[in-house]
């Protein structure tokens, strides 16, 4: 947890230098809403973050993580991102539709890994068009 | 701090109640941006909250508050509001101009108070036009 919410930080500071404003929020205690790990936004777009730090891939995602970035983002009016970090591969932003389906939920193996957005492109809005194209 | 945390919770099932996602934002340790107590949006508006609670009025509220939450409220993209909280008087939501200037800051008073929000309109679009035009 320590480790994780370290990379969170990192996050939040990459959001905040390319002119985000990024706040961690808290897992919810006893409030049981569902509530993503940061909350970014610049004027323009929001951004909710879910993210998962790992030591390796696939990363394995339970159905209600998902859902879960769904309810609010849609109540909240954001778009969802799944954030996923890798040592020594960095970080890698999906859109929800880029997940694959397993059984009990969602997987990031290396294909869905490496056709998420790099940062530079989560932040720019030129690049980014093309996950909406 | 306690107590504080016991109405920032109420303020955000408040929010959830009528269709907005709300979130506490934690008091921010080692990271030192500008960052408010709750960000609540409906995919329509969105809003930066600073929550003072008091036992009585008025409320004196620091210039570094009010600056803080005007820098976040500006980068993310959010309406600036204060949430004023007085036993037996309930919520009032004030927006920056209506405060009142003091030497090392800003005063909630009666009348500043009661020029306030209500948490119906803060939440109604209609009602709440009348703060802009």
């Amino acid at each position: 947890m320590k480790k994780g919410y370290r990379f969170e930080r990192e996050l939040i500071h990459m959001f905040w230098r390319r002119g985000f404003a990024a706040v961690r929020v808290p897992a919810s205690g006893s409030i049981s809403y569902p509530v993503p790990d940061i909350i970014a936004g610049n004027g323009n777009r929001y951004l909710a973050i879910e993210v998962k730090m790992r030591s390796k891939l696939p990363v394995y995602i339970p159905r209600e993580d998902v859902e879960n970035l769904i309810k609010f983002s849609e109540t909240f009016g954001a778009e969802p991102f799944i954030a996923v970090r890798i040592p020594n591969m960095g970080w890698r932003f999906l859109s929800l539709n880029n997940l694959k389906r397993t059984k009990n939920g969602y997987k990031v193996d290396d294909e869905v890994f490496h056709s998420g957005l790099e940062f530079d492109e989560l932040v720019s809005n030129v690049r980014q068009k093309r996950l909406f194209e």
